[in-house]
Formats: structure tokens, C-alpha cells, sequence
């Protein structure tokens, strides 16, 4: 029987989540979540108040990176009363691409008085959108030049992408760029700041910068070169080589930082992973063609496969993604749990807020309620789930979102019910897909808020998709698969695991609620689902769409 | 100078509006509403308390109607503070069809002890639903049969019609179809009770029970055989034979009922006329092609010309319709400001009515001014105006409504404009049928209560017609008309007008605003429009549209 713990550290959009875990059953002893006192900035860089222009703004202080371990990491081994040297491991997941620059010293430019009020020196999260030209200036030169960097994204650059957000930074602040001794990922900014060792993750190099890892190289020079000139050597002149994949370790824990964390000097430092991707792990689906939806404000589709297939609009397909090997798959959909927000926000009347503060429930609660009370079909609402554009299959942002089958009857849970039913057949899309390319999706996990807090939303899943849906055991999936990682990166030598396999074996527990088809509904989704995939197509598909002529007009009458 | 006054009463749906009318200048000098204390019947019978099984009902009390006769002529007379001997006539306009079985002493039979508790003695209003089967049976015979009975009704039998709902009667309750003397319009009832004479209107005999003024006939005995053998000689049986058109005379006023009314014996009384169609009178469009728009909850769109044209989903063209002479051209839309009533209870949070309760005004008159300060595109939202079906062009029930270029930014002022503009497009697409059939509307009148209530959606509906829009002087429109065709129908001899071009031109003012197009936003919406109709063709007009059978799965869901 192992002793011991790992350490997770899991950093969301707005927070930092650290776990400390046995390393016997996987228990969360202790847990400790930091709000960025920073959070999102999109309006004015801190300390300057310098304004941020223009839409698509979203930078972060990596100050609260820093200050969110040294707060969480020791609060976790207090409250858990174990002793540090009993810490086997410490691992880091993080948004991705979440990228800054950064001085010889180990010191983010937007920390050096100098450039302190200049947005391009400061971090930009996974969805700052600023680099949107840039991204189809990219997309554009790939596929004159036939470079085929982007044939395994969906053929396309996203300006959520590395290499777009660092051209911006060329274009619009060359002293940034040409200050910058790296431009580095926030996960790899913190195991750097750990073990003092520029080593970066396959699973974020992979995932958002184009890093073929089964060839061990970035997009080539000419690519670089076909954009700007100056650009063509950024992955020697920026420092971009060292890359771990899997559960390489980044290092070990150096003596400073280990003081401030509370931990020992040495301990092994695993190389961070992206938050959405990692869950895989945490959730026991390790093995190919097992898929886990992370879903929460957005959905995540991370599987793991032994062959690489050339799916029109996945989102990502790269070697080494999690775990070594593998192919990992990535799709996604822009907006799920934030579809049923904004319509809780803006579209429900006063009435059931007043139900159900009387009744003492959330109003999502309430909704989910009578909406799950609604037969198949029967409120005759449909709805497309596109409020944030489609990422997967049809990437495409400038799709909207639709909901018809309205009458003056029509109630808010009718809607809310088409809302989700929307989101799983957009899932469902997704897998047919995989299925098409012969990459079938044999198991479903699940977890993230989502599918955790709505049973009526993971029973419509899994009547939709026609396959049961086994919902992870703990809510904190991504905090745990990194502590997994830690486990492995320890290794048996020092108190860990050698194996995924070993690992998932003793730190996973059994799915927390199996949801099981209920067949009396899968041919009345079937059904639906067949008009829902008809509205896609004429919508989202057809190139003549009425939906995005709509869009071209409104462009034009807002310039 | 003509001295004296006409009465005109408007019995609408849940009231009755009377106004007394100076014939010199059409001032409207009293004005009085009777809120029928029974309104719409439609879950248990008056007195009984018989449950109404299954959905559709819509019945009245008959007795409610002359109540407010009683209660409101009266007031008005005294209000105005006029000699009843300086009434020179008095005339109704009513709902329609709303029929009722009525014995050969005059009574209703639902006042019959006997037949109280029996709901198909009972008046069925004009939104009455349940002969449903019935209209289906009969456009499926006219159309085997080759009767042609339907032609000028887009071809088809609605449940709203007079003969389909006889037809359920003798269906449903032989009994009461046997008793019956004969089956009458709500209009034609409130003027036989003051004149004693059973004169029925050809402006309600023509819109809903398929009369052709111009061959003084109703359809064939053999169409009615065709359905059912007992209704073969359902003309003569229930004696719906005698029929006047225009500003005939129903007779005049009967002692008894004079004193009811506190009116002198003798006055002249106009035979009825639709509530909707008669609008066109007081709007002053009584020449060929000028429209009328009827805006309210639903609209109705009335225009004469001296052609007939077959229209495909024209809701009705007859001779007769309102003046004589003239073909009576009926469009409509099913739902107008009944959407925007349910959005605003279905769909608006209450920070919107937090913030009209704030400024003291109607949550409408706060989204109008939010939405009309969004410029033409710029949202990116548009709808489809079917919440309630669509009545022209499409003509079909089971079409819905849907709404599309929703984003997680999308506002409820958002929705709300498309809403209008949806409504507009709708309104368009009735123009461009007209003027493809070479019926060209020529000048368009607007009068109903969103014509007075709302500048910005008059200005929406100017800018997308692309024609300018006279919105009537005076807000009781219908009941105007019917104070002037009283003054024709008493004619000059006995203090009135002789023709409808001197009463109108005496008797209607100069619109009170005229809505002309603003040439920035007609390309604008001609480009809007296109999309527009691109949607309503692919789901209202294609056979197989996904929203059709969406609404098929509803259905059979259902039941």
C-alpha cells in the first residue's frame, strides 16, 4: 500500500484550485481555491489604468499565478495535517493558451517598470481575441503557401492559438517582441518558477502552438517566414525547444520556492498540462477511444486514440497531447453552461426567480425541475447552440444562435429544455464525426459543474447520444488528474507510480452516477435529432446561409 | 351645416365601445366601454358551471352584448349632453364569425332553461377553435368535389368560419342544430334585437360564411351534401337568406328597445359590419387600393379594388365586403401585439421593469425607445412573426416562431426590435403578393392601438414597406365607421349623408401623423428583408420544412 500525497494545482480562468491527494485511494484531503484578485482584465492594465482599446481584451496579472500557490499549496498541507516530506509530487494544469513574455531573468515583461503600461507585455488568456487578424493572416498563408500547419486544427489558425497572440505582439509592440528572451505558456511560467528549468509541456506546445510532437518539431521557418520576415526564426530566437511530454518531469522543487510553498527543496515537479485535456485522466479514461466531456460554461471533448485521423473541424489532433503516444482529439463547443446563463440572465421572467427563492432553490435548479418534467418533443421548441459560434464541426464564429417552434404559449422551461437538448445534439454532431472518421467514441465521461449539478441535463446527454455517460467521482477532475500526473512524474522510486494504468487503478474511484438511455426516448431523439441537423445545414453549413448573410449585415452596420 | 349626431357601437372581443359622433365634423363628443363581465368562455359554461372538454373553446354570453348595448348608449347620450332626438342613427360593428342558434321567437338558445348546460347553444366567438375536423372535412370535399367554395379564401376552410362551426353543431349536438331556427352573427343579433327585422349583413355573410354578393348566393346545396345530407338545405332551413349590403338600413329602431336605449323609436339602423373591415370607413380609405391595417393584437389588412383576383393565401376577397360595389381584399397576420405581450411576459427580466417602474412608463414604451435607438442590422437578430401561425401568405397554423442571431450578448431590446421588424417583413410579404396580382396598394392607413402607441414601430413598418403610413386621427377607428355608415344608412332626408365619399369627407380628419420612409434604412431593410424571406420560404413555405415537422413530433408526442 502506497503512503503519501500528491499536490494539484488546477488554474482556471478566474481562480486557482489546489488539491492535495492520497496517493493510496485518490482521496482530496484538503482543497483551497484562490479568486485572482486581477481576474479578467479587459478595460485598463493595472497599476497604469492604461485603457485596453478595442473588443476582445482578456489579460492576466501572473502575479496571481504566483500568489494563488503560495496562498493554496501550504493552506492544503495544513489543513490536510500531513507532513511536507510527505508530499511525493506537485503538478500543474493551467489554461491554454494563456502565453506572456518574458526577460532572461525569469521576470514577465509587464513586471519591469518600463513596459508596465503596455498591454502587449502583460499575459494574454487562452481567450483574448485581439489576434484575430493575425490568426486568419496565418490561415490564409498556410494554405497559399501549402504549408499544412493547420491540417490537424480544422485547417485553421484560431487567435486563440500561440503563434497568432506572439505575430500581434511583433506587429503591434516590436520592442515587446524583440525584448522577450521567450514567450512561454502561463502553465510553463509556474513549473519554470518552481524548478528553475525552461521545460515545456507537449500537451500545451502540442494542443495550441502547432508542435508535432511525433516529429519533434514546431510549424517550419518558411511558415514563419511567409508571415514577417522577422518572425521566421522565433522558435530558435525565442527559446521555444525544451519540451517534456507526459509526466516528464519539469524538475525538481528549488529551495526558495520551496520555502514559500511549504513543501521540501527536491520534491519532483511534473510538467503542466492544459485544464480541459488533463481531466481525461482524473475521470479514468485512459484508454483509447474513451471520451470525457469537461462541461461548464464551455465543453471541452478530449479522447485519446491510437491512429491519427483527419477530422474536417476538430478542434486539435496532435501526438503526446496527454498521455505520451496517444493522439489526443480536442473538440469543443463554445458555449453550453454560459448558453443557460444568459438565458437565465436575460430571457426568464421575475416569476420563477420569485418560485424559487420561496421554494429556497437556484433558479437553475427550478428550471432544470420543469424542464425535465417536459416529454420528448412536446413543447415542439428547438434551438441551435451556436450564442458563442461553433467551434466543432463547423467552426465557425460567426454562426449565431436560433431558437424556433416558439408559439404565445411558450414558456421559459420549454426553452431552457431546447436550450440543452441544443447543446447534446451539438454534441452529438461531434461524435458522429469521430464516428465517420473511424475514431467511434466507445465510452463517454463526464465531468466539470455541469455534470455534476444538472441530472436532467446528463439524462437528455445521454438519451441524445444513444450511450450511457459515467459522471466522474469527484467534482474536481482536473485538480485531481494533475495530481495524478505528480504521482507518475514521482514514480515508485520516490513514493509514486510508474504507470497511468497504476495510478488511475488506485487514485480513480468508480463514476459518482452512471446515465443509462432511456429507450423509450432514443428514437424520439433520433427524430429530433434529424430536424436539428437540418437546421445545421441549412444555417451553419450551407454556404449561402440566411444566418450568416444576417451577420454580414450587421459587421457592415456597426463599421 | 348637418346638425345632429350617429352612434356607433364596437363590440370587440372583451368589450363594448360606444361613441356619439357630431355629423358635422366626425368629433367624437362621448365615449363609453363595457367590459363583458363573462369576456371570453372558455373552461366552464356560465350558470352551469358544465366543464368545456378538450381545448379550443371560445365562447360568449349574448346577454353580456346587449348589457353593454343598455349600459353604454345611454351614457354616451348623456355625456354629451344631446337631445336623443338629434340621433339620427345608430349601427354596430362586431367580431367575426361569432355565431349563435337562435329560436323563432329570438332567443338565444343558450337562455333556454333546456339548453343552458349544452355548450353548442352557446355563441361561439370568431377564435373559437373546435370545429377544426370540420373546416378540414370541408376543404377536403370543396377540393374532391370541384365546388370552388373556397377559391377566394385561399382555398381553404377555417375553423373560424360560420359554416364550419354549424357543421360541428349538427355534429356534436343534433338537437340543438335541429331547434334552431336559424344561426346568426353576434352583429346580426344585436340589430335584429333593435329592429325586429333578420337582416343579415353582407359584409359577415361574405368575409365568413363564403356568401358571393355579386350572384346573391351562398355555396350549393351539393357542397353541403357533400359533408353531411341533413345540411343540405342549411340556407333556407335556418334562414340565412336576406341580406343587405353597405349602409342598408337593418330597419329602425323598435319601441321597446328605443326606450332601453334611451333613443327615440324610429331611428335608423345600419345593418352590422366587421369590426376589422369597417375600420377601413373611419380611416377615410374608401377608394380602391387603399389600405387599412388593423394593429392591434393581431393586424387585419383591408383594401377594396374594383378587380378580384385570385391571391394564393389571400384570407378572403368578396364583393360587398364593406361598401358596395367593390371587391373587399382581407389579409392578416395572427399575432402582432400579442407577441409583443408575450415576449414581455415570457422573456424580458425584471430589470427591465425595475427600471420603467423607476422612469414611470410601460415596460413597452421602455423597449421601444432601447430598441429603437439600435440602428437598422445592427443587432444581428431577426424573427419570424408565426407565435401564433400564419394567416397570409402561408396560411398555415402549425408555423411557429423562431428567432435567430441570438449571441450571449444578445439584450431583450434586441429580441424586441426583431420582433417588430418581423412583424413589418410579414406585413411585406402581403404587400408583394398584392402587388404581383395586380393589386397595388396605392396609399396605406394604419389605425388600432399599436398605430397609435408605438412611433417607433410605425417608423419600422414606413422604412420597411418603403411607402409612407397615415395613422388615423382618432383612436376608435371602428367605432368612427360605424357612427358614419349610421349617418348613411339614415341619409340625408333623415339628417345624415347621402354617399360615403360625403360622410368621409365630412367626418374624418386629417390623419393625426404620417410615417414616411427614411431613405437611409430602406436599402438597409430591403437587404434585411431578403434574409428574411430566404427563412420563411426554407421553413414556412418549403413542404418539407424542419419546422413543420418539428411541430408533426409535438403532435404525436402529445398524444
Amino acid at each position: 500500500m502506497k503512503s503519501g500525497y500528491t499536490i494539484g494545482c488546477d488554474f482556471g480562468t478566474l481562480s486557482m484550485r489546489a488539491v492535495l491527494v492520497r496517493l493510496e485511494d485518490g482521496a482530496i484531503l484538503a482543497e483551497q481555491v484562490y479568486e485572482y484578485p486581477d481576474s479578467v482584465i479587459t478595460e485598463r492594465l493595472p497599476g497604469s489604468g492604461v485603457e485596453l482599446k478595442g473588443p476582445g481584451w482578456a489579460l492576466q496579472n501572473p502575479d496571481d499565478w504566483l500568489n494563488a500557490m503560495y496562498t493554496c499549496v501550504p493552506a492544503v498541507v495544513a489543513a490536510a495535517k500531513v507532513a511536507k516530506s510527505d508530499i511525493k509530487g506537485i503538478g500543474v494544469d493551467f489554461t491554454t493558451c494563456t502565453v506572456l513574455p518574458m526577460d532572461r531573468q525569469g521576470t514577465p515583461l509587464c513586471k519591469l517598470p518600463q513596459y508596465r503600461s503596455r498591454p502587449h507585455a502583460w499575459p494574454k488568456l487562452w481567450k483574448n481575441h485581439t489576434a484575430v487578424p493575425e490568426a486568419e493572416d496565418m490561415t490564409r498563408a498556410d494554405t497559399q503557401n501549402h504549408r499544412h500547419v493547420f491540417d490537424d486544427y480544422g485547417f485553421r489558425a484560431s487567435s486563440e492559438f500561440f503563434f497568432p497572440k506572439i505575430l500581434e505582439v511583433l506587429r503591434k509592440d516590436e520592442e515587446i517582441y524583440n525584448t522577450a528572451y521567450t514567450f512561454i505558456e502561463g502553465g510553463d511560467y509556474v513549473t519554470y518558477k518552481m524548478t528553475g528549468a525552461l521545460v515545456r509541456s507537449s500537451c500545451l506546445a502540442a494542443a495550441k502552438a502547432q508542435y508535432n510532437a511525433a516529429e519533434h518539431r514546431y510549424p517550419p521557418k518558411e511558415f514563419f517566414r511567409d508571415l514577417d520576415p522577422r518572425m521566421e526564426g522565433v522558435v530558435e530566437d525565442k527559446h521555444l525547444g525544451s519540451i517534456g511530454t507526459g509526466a516528464s518531469r519539469a524538475g525538481l522543487l528549488q529551495p526558495e520556492m520551496a520555502e514559500k510553498l511549504g513543501l521540501c527543496a527536491g520534491t519532483p515537479v511534473c510538467i503542466a498540462h492544459a485544464d480541459a485535456a488533463v481531466a481525461l485522466v482524473g475521470a479514468g479514461a485512459i484508454h483509447p477511444n474513451e471520451i470525457t466531456f469537461a462541461m461548464g460554461t464551455s465543453t471541452c471533448h478530449i479522447m485519446m486514440a491510437e491512429t491519427k485521423e483527419q477530422i474536417p473541424g476538430m478542434f486539435g489532433v496532435y501526438k503526446d497531447g496527454v498521455l505520451p503516444d496517444y493522439y489526443t482529439y480536442e473538440a469543443g463547443q463554445d458555449a453550453v453552461g454560459d448558453i443557460f446563463d444568459w438565458f437565465c440572465r436575460r430571457m426568464v421572467p421575475q416569476s420563477y426567480f420569485d418560485e424559487a427563492a420561496a421554494r429556497g432553490v437556484a433558479i437553475q435548479k427550478l428550471l432544470d425541475e420543469k424542464a425535465g418534467a417536459i416529454p420528448v418533443g412536446a413543447s415542439g421548441v428547438m434551438a441551435l447552440d451556436w450564442m458563442n459560434g461553433n467551434r466543432s464541426i463547423l467552426q465557425d464564429t460567426d454562426l449565431t444562435g436560433m431558437i424556433m417552434g416558439l408559439t404565445l404559449s411558450t414558456k421559459a422551461e420549454e426553452v431552457y429544455r431546447a436550450l440543452i437538448e441544443a447543446t447534446a445534439f451539438g454534441t452529438r454532431v461531434i461524435m458522429e464525426a469521430f464516428a465517420r472518421y473511424n475514431v467511434p467514441v466507445k465510452k463517454i465521461f463526464a465531468c466539470g459543474g455541469l455534470a455534476h449539478k444538472s441530472p436532467i441535463l446528463m439524462q437528455i446527454y445521454a438519451d441524445i447520444l444513444n450511450q450511457p455517460i459515467s459522471v466522474t467521482a469527484v467534482k474536481q477532475t482536473s485538480a485531481l488528474s494533475t495530481a495524478i500526473f505528480a504521482a507518475v512524474a514521482a514514480g515508485s522510486r520516490d513514493g509514486g507510480y510508474d504507470t497511468f494504468d497504476e495510478a488511475v487503478e488506485h487514485m480513480v474511484q468508480p463514476p459518482r452516477r452512471v446515465y443509462t438511455p432511456d429507450p423509450a426516448n432514443v428514437p424520439k431523439y433520433d427524430r429530433l435529432y434529424r430536424v436539428y441537423r437540418e437546421m445545421h445545414d441549412l444555417l451553419g453549413a450551407a454556404k449561402e446561409s440566411p444566418m450568416k448573410e444576417l451577420r454580414r449585415i450587421q459587421r457592415e452596420s456597426i463599421q
